[in-house]
């Protein structure tokens, strides 16, 4: 029998390819999305549709209310910026505690499912200006996990955050996913898509259009007209 | 100007101490409660009326959904123990990753507000089945705090948990609350009240009444007939 893994999943390229690497590590992977008051809930529609097709054994949407804390554009009133040079700065699409609110949810739901192992597709390289997608971050979250539960008294386990991803650029990460037999016409990753189709400049989509580019594949993507 | 804490409220007991302490040691709280899918909503319905009462500048229900999570007597459909003797083991009650949770969300806030300083009323005596009621938790959960965040990777400033109650029995936190000025007629402690009145035999109801027994004061909360 395999062992069952939460897998961290929005729907897009980086949770989609962490889904097929679970399975890969021999893993059953429970899929977890978030309804948290985000401007773009295509991603929700796209991820339910998808999960199953990216082999979730079981999707999970938890709803959570992030706009009422705010301070971000992907859950406050701030306009998604376009086409700006991607820095080292922390960027307004930061979303604050985001991932910690998001990891926290899984361990309480690998906790229920006795699952120790959790993934998720944090990646230090193209989000370098978030604090949460550090690997100092998620060394931080495995010892809180394993403080925080059950397992921590009982010493029945031990939890594991999983970050296949860390240190992978998005070629590499796409290359990795296309050798998992991952079908990334199944994943959707724009900040701002015009109804089904992606914007082709919110940094999202610059990233994946450069990661494609780099890998000399085709994005299956649907943009809309004019990009590429 | 006082500074800005967040004050993790549930219109309980040591919630309401914690708020009065936060007030002494020189800050504006800023409450914080959460529509979990508890089985006690009343409980959220005093904390809406008693906040601004017992000193919250503002007080915010977060709306997270830890049904679906399951896995609790206060979350899923499983009887509340009664008059149960009170052990070392994880109680029923526990609700997987709950503190985790709620710290994660107050961290949110913490970061929009700009403010450094969270307040929770966890204890290790009383609950000392909790896992995530462990000074070891909460020193992880700090660790973690300062380096999820923009503070973290800014060095803006510097997180505190703060845990008051952590070490005192329920009669000290009653001591400590009464010498502050709490009125506890405005708290609310019961799993599962009749109508308003508290049941007076739940673990939370044993506790408190023990608490205001050793301290020699009648407890002003309305219990249903033929507690005490």
């Amino acid at each position: 029998m395999s062992k069952k893994a939460i897998v961290l999943y929005s729907g897009g390229l980086d949770s989609t390819t962490c889904m097929a690497i679970a399975r890969a590590e021999g893993f059953e992977p429970y899929a977890m999305s978030f309804q948290y008051g985000q401007r773009h809930s295509v991603e929700l529609e796209k991820a339910r549709e998808y999960a199953p097709r990216v082999g979730a054994v079981e999707h999970q949407v938890a709803t959570i209310d992030l706009r009422k804390i705010g301070g971000s554009a992907l859950t406050a009133d701030i306009e998604v910026p376009k086409d700006r040079e991607i820095e080292d700065d922390i960027p307004i699409t930061y979303v604050p505690a985001r991932n910690t609110i998001f990891l926290s949810f899984a361990l309480g739901w690998a906790e229920v499912l006795e699952s120790f192992d959790i993934y998720i597709g944090v990646n230090a390289l193209d989000y370098s200006g978030y604090p949460d997608c550090r690997p100092e971050f998620v060394e931080a979250f495995e010892n809180l996990a394993n403080l925080a539960t059950r397992a921590g008294v009982e010493g029945i386990g031990r939890y594991r955050i999983h970050t296949p991803l860390l240190h992978l650029t998005k070629a590499d990460t796409i290359r990795k996913g296309l050798e998992l037999g991952v079908d990334y016409a199944l994943t959707h990753s724009c900040y701002d898509p015009v109804g089904d189709l992606a914007c082709g400049r919110c940094d999202s989509c610059q990233l994946r259009l450069k990661g494609f580019a780099e890998v000399g594949v085709a994005d299956p993507a649907a943009y809309v007209e004019g990009v590429r």
